[in-house]
């Protein structure tokens, strides 16, 4: 199998970046913000990211990129908690929490040894400019930024996958998409792509009740990205 | 000035690698095009690249990628030239040639440099696939591939250079096209892009004689990547 994989393609958040931590050690710094409690505000600003992406995956409402999904979304946070301090700049700043995730521990060493036998990619549903500053933060080696921006299709529809694959002149079946979540897998595996499952079970926090075990068969089952690079050959 | 730049954007042709040499090269190689003369098919090939994708900024043809022109031009050039005798996986894999250019001596040096300090992206109207495969090949350790398959126009159109920036997230003028073509440059720079010339004499062989000096007033000139890289303080 290994020899006909040309393309590890990645989902970002959870799978390459722990974004509750850090968005919430980001919340935690904004003045006027310190009495909240910002774990409690990641979860609440995440939880409005599949419904805003529905909008638009639905037809109800035109392409908008991940960065204004967000910055709609942490107004109405804001709007709801009776926060009303925070200048037009600090909300601008806060909204730019997502370009600065910190990687789980394993990832940059585990993404530099794919790197030196596949591309290495996302297929993200953030935006080219956040992913970019992101890496640029993180140290994340990648090849190239692929996902909803360049194709314009959020996943899991379809076209963000087959459309990331064209990209790089590749078959699905060329292609290997890394994620912590089944139902990325499962709708990338349903496009034809070899699946990789890396356990994330703390995104989430300590609680975290679901993706924490592979649901499904899929073709590589690591730990962490040092033991998919293992099992990949590198 | 170097505060205020965000990200460098780089021709490829030319300005990073020697696609002339390498595609002679890879020429030479082909059985049934030894006795042809390696440089001359290069030229005549790169003779068509503009009037091909001409047909496509004038909205005389539809969209289509920088691999499928190169296809087309060399069939044409083995047409014109009566050689009738390469396989259909030859021709396939000969066109590959423009995905394994070789760099200039200071190109990969200079873009590590250049990359602590910088966002390092392509700015060229080659596909998506052909520049990471070219990355691959080469060593070349671009942050993000932007330009003519991604935002779907081919340079010197303004949308090329404005969309690439505007995928970062950034004003023109927090953008810098690396570019060792006066006219490439000129028309970003009316795009309110900052300019740099690194002059490259023999792209087009020994007895090249345009492009060897700048013709305009850039923000920077340097010699080569590194003296670029020691100019915008890295």
């Amino acid at each position: 199998m290994q020899n006909s994989i040309n393309a590890l393609m990645f989902d970002v958040f959870g799978t390459v970046v722990d974004w509750r931590t850090s968005v919430a050690n980001e919340v935690k710094r904004v003045p006027g913000l310190e009495s909240v409690d910002h774990y409690q505000f990641a979860d609440l600003w995440r939880g409005k990211y599949q419904p805003a992406m529905e909008r638009i995956r639905s037809g109800a409402r035109p392409w908008a990129k991940l960065d204004d999904l967000h910055l709609e979304n942490l107004i109405e946070i804001l709007s709801e908690m009776g926060v009303e301090t925070l200048t037009e700049a600090q909300i601008h700043d806060l909204n730019r929490a997502w370009h600065r995730l910190e990687p789980w521990p394993d990832s940059v060493e585990g993404l530099c040894r794919l790197k030196e036998r596949y591309i290495i990619a996302t297929l993200s549903n953030g935006n080219v400019s956040l992913i970019v500053n992101m890496a640029k933060y993180a140290g994340l080696p990648w090849d190239m930024v692929l996902g909803a921006e360049v194709v314009k299709h959020y996943k899991p529809q379809p076209e963000a996958y087959l459309k990331s694959a064209e990209m790089l002149d590749l078959q699905p079946q060329q292609c290997m998409l890394v994620a912590a979540h089944n139902s990325d897998l499962v709708a990338a595996s349903q496009c034809g792509f070899r699946t990789a499952f890396v356990a994330r079970p703390t995104e989430y926090g300590p609680d975290q009740n679901f993706d924490t075990v592979a649901s499904n068969d899929y073709d590589v089952v690591a730990k962490d990205f040092l033991e998919l690079a293992g099992q990949l050959g590198c």
